[in-house]
């Protein structure tokens, strides 16, 4: 068979040739823009060619500093098409690990939107590989800037030699984008996506058993493209020819309820938050769904509750999927099988609620200290998964040894299995809690807390035990009008129906706020150390 | 990026973990027997184990001899599995060319069906390399047989050691299967299939835009499992959980029908003579095809009139397809782009006679001699492709030169492409006939004379012409019925409102009978050289 190598930039040729009026739409500062594959490829082989007159050689990283739209969807297919490394930088992060990050990739370009540039000017002293900065706007005139030397993107793109045709002289395990995750403690961890992985990932999610992205399909990635490249959807969209929506800055539930009705969306992903959102603006205005199809949510588990609204409610198709920056990122998806399509709602709901069922092309373990746990729906394990489009190490880091062993990643999430091969997300392995040989899910407890009416938030996490070994321990912020009106007796009541009495947490703390991470998960750390006493103290109390 | 290979032994494996009780179905001399997936996972491990017995090694190839059934399929996954190559054998062929193909695959082991043991009796004497026949059948005793050594296959499964997990220590690009394609002259050539192709080719029918193959389908690959991997049908369906129906010996259209209709099949594929079968078989009789949601067709072009019986009187969605032994095969498939579906009928029908689309993964170019042709659905010109899983080579013979050249496969087959991309076969290049510097079609010619009522068959082919090199001349076939009542000007002017005057043949010659290939195929060859001298004697006449 022939040595033909997998490509990202013969993805985007596909849609030019095969479907050059299928159209991105992108939402910037100034509006909406609509472009064809035709313009957007014409447009992409320019950018390809003002690259290489920045001087950005082949392995070196361009990083980006934006929010969904059509430039950056440039930048997905520009970068590696003439061999360079697609660095997305998550807009979020601190300003040290930004700079961090920028530094520890060596971007030599960076490719900002207008009115991201006080985040990357905070910390322009500290950036020595960074050659030039490209700002992202629509306007004729480049804003003030203290960043130096600066272009405009759209300058660049006129003066530029465009590029004849995208790189092939490149192997399919070299490089093609990167992107950092965020680490518990220290700097956020680099993992570095192939070609091969990214279209591999791409046939994974073409397939009518996981995503079917398809070009009858327009497609609305929620999810930034700065996160793990908004789920691999710009890439696959584009092969398939499918119709891209990018949303733009600074979007809002209306926004996308509007777009949604306005563009005829047929598939929109995003992490449960947002669909939190829109669900909610659902309820007050009234808005045309009909063209979804699909409503992909991951990043973090889907509530139960919501994804009931959407299917029963909205008839909206929910599909409940798993991944991480170091899967590309699709591992999973919640679909259901052919034999289980006429169960009651309640436990097809069920089956939706959990992450799924691992793609073609990935294998995976689930284990526990005993070995692989049964396939029961109960028995808890990490989750290990192996495949071509699975990291093998963090860019650079020492801390590859923790998550990369035996040729498998080790998640960091537990999960259970059941009889159908279906995993079920149910703690981070670190905020497990261990109590006397047995695991305890910190998330069922908080869950189950968080669904009485007089609780705000509640984090449940282990604390040392001299028999137990971990004991869980629940935090909980009580809404205003409860607070001191409700009692730990009448928390527990209400959750001891659903659990094992040995899950029972041995005590609950009211507090006024719950540490969170940037990000706003909850800080389980701070909570461990303030709390580690806490056993011991009140057995000797 | 993890360095796993795309290897066929773990699509089976998907299938036992996750999909243990869908179903393979298989028809053999004593009926219908029912395996689930984790029965035949159990037993294409046992069968992998007996290959080992039989003194099976890495890279050596294994025989078939055999129609669609579950062993078979074993055979699929066990010899890739022990890193073995599955080399099936086209039971069709002559006996000189299955000796030949033996020999030059140098199959250690035969795996043969009880009634197809005479035509590998005949050539037994013939097969140095052959040191062991396994005979497929369903009794307890071995039939009687002048092979020797001879091997019971339920027997070896029953002794076997069966191979714990299939093996891993494999290069993706080694060789997995084999098959032998025909030749207008000469001896078959070999086509090797590389796990990575297999793998990638299955990903490319599982896409929704493609053929979509799903868990939810219930898949009847009446295409021969001896002829390039059924289309791939078994190791995609196995990958996705999805029902096989393997139809086994001697079917009829009868028989097709009523396994439709009893097992409720959602997917059907073979070649256009099955489906004119099946379609006389639903006038005649009364079946419920109402499952089939797809007639996937090629291996040659499906008539116009066949494609809208099957859709508009029994609404069955008819999918044309094109490949090659050469393409692993799947290259093109035609369905219509999401803005075509509210054409007209015949628009539609337009759209889907042609081959269709290139799936993701590949790239074509249609080269005249004057180079690209463009894409206006008239300019004709050979058919190139490239990609992952097109052959680059014919297994150890000089021939390949002629048809693997710049990194291209050169089809032979002329085709059009329209503004779509979408490509229309219209001829063999070997048989267009070349006149005055343009092209014409002898497809062409040749249907829109069967169109006449009077007309059995009719084969077009190029005649030298000393002013324009090449004409066409028709040969054609009355029905007894018509014989001595048509005449030459009748078919003239029947054809001519549908081509330019330089189109139409200097002459139709009549005949009793038109000389086929082995394979039902015409001849032409031998028409061009019993022609050869037509037009200048009849000049000179």
């Amino acid at each position: 068979m022939m040595n033909v190598p997998l490509l990202v930039g013969s993805m985007l040729e596909r849609a030019e040739k095969f479907f050059p009026n299928k159209k991105i739409i992108s939402r910037t500062q100034s509006g909406i823009q609509r472009f064809t594959y035709r313009e957007t490829a014409a447009r992409t082989r320019r950018l390809a060619g003002a690259l290489a007159s920045l001087g950005v050689k082949k392995g070196e990283r361009v990083g980006t500093f934006a929010w969904n739209h059509h430039r950056h969807l440039e930048l997905y297919f520009a970068a590696p098409g003439m061999g360079a490394v697609l660095h997305t930088i998550n807009i979020r992060l601190s300003p040290e690990h930004i700079s961090y990050i920028i530094n520890h990739a060596e971007d030599k370009v960076l490719f900002i939107d207008e009115d991201l540039l006080p985040l990357v000017e905070r910390v322009k002293d500290q950036l020595p590989s960074v050659e030039a900065y490209v700002i992202m706007t629509d306007k004729q005139e480049l804003p003030e800037t203290t960043l130096h030397p600066v272009f405009s993107y759209e300058a660049l793109l006129k003066q530029s030699n465009p590029a004849t045709e995208f790189i092939r002289e490149l192997d399919e395990n070299d490089p093609a984008g990167m992107c950092y995750t965020s680490a518990t403690t220290g700097n956020p961890k680099g993992v570095v996506y192939s070609h091969r992985a990214i279209v591999l990932h791409s046939y994974a999610m073409g397939l009518a058993d996981t995503m079917a992205l398809s070009e009858y399909d327009t497609c609305l990635p929620v999810v930034p493209m700065f996160h793990a490249n908004a789920w691999g959807l710009p890439f696959a969209a584009a092969w398939f020819g499918t119709n891209q929506v990018l949303p733009g800055p600074q979007f809002t539930p209306k926004l996308l309820a509007e777009l949604i009705e306005e563009e005829k969306i047929t598939i929109a992903a995003g992490v449960p938050t947002i669909w939190l959102g829109l669900l909610n603006e659902l309820e007050q205005g009234s808005y045309d769904t009909s063209s979804l199809r699909s409503i992909v949510c991951g990043g973090s588990a889907a509530p139960r509750s919501m994804i009931k609204a959407f299917e029963t409610k909205y008839k909206i198709p929910f599909l409940h999927a798993f991944g991480m920056t170091e899967t590309t990122p699709l591992a999973t998806v919640s679909r259901l099988k052919s034999y289980q399509t006429s169960l009651g709602v309640e436990e097809m709901l069920d089956i939706r609620s959990k992450q799924g069922l691992l793609v073609p092309g990935l294998e995976m373990k689930v284990v526990a200290d005993s070995g692989e746990v049964e396939w029961n729906g109960k028995d808890m394990g990490e989750l290990l998964i192996r495949g071509p489009w699975i990291a093998d190490e963090y860019y650079r880091d020492e801390r590859s040894e923790e998550a990369f062993r035996d040729g498998w990643l080790y998640t960091g999430d537990v999960a259970t299995v059941d009889d159908e091969g279906v995993i079920k997300l149910v703690d981070r392995t670190k905020d497990l809690i261990k109590s006397g040989g047995e695991w305890i899910s910190s998330v069922d407890l908080e869950n189950a807390i968080m669904a009485h009416e007089a609780v705000f938030e509640a984090s449940v996490i282990a604390v040392p035990h001299e028999e137990w070994q971990e004991r869980p321990i629940a935090c909980v912020v009580l809404k205003d009008a409860y607070t001191g009106k409700t009692c730990k007796q009448e928390l527990l009541d209400f959750i001891s129906p659903q659990f094992a009495k040995w899950w029972l947490p041995d005590d609950i703390v009211f507090m006024d706020e719950i540490p969170k991470t940037s990000v706003g998960k909850f800080l389980k750390r701070a909570l461990r150390e303030k709390l580690k006493n806490h056993l011991t103290q009140s057995t000797e109390a």
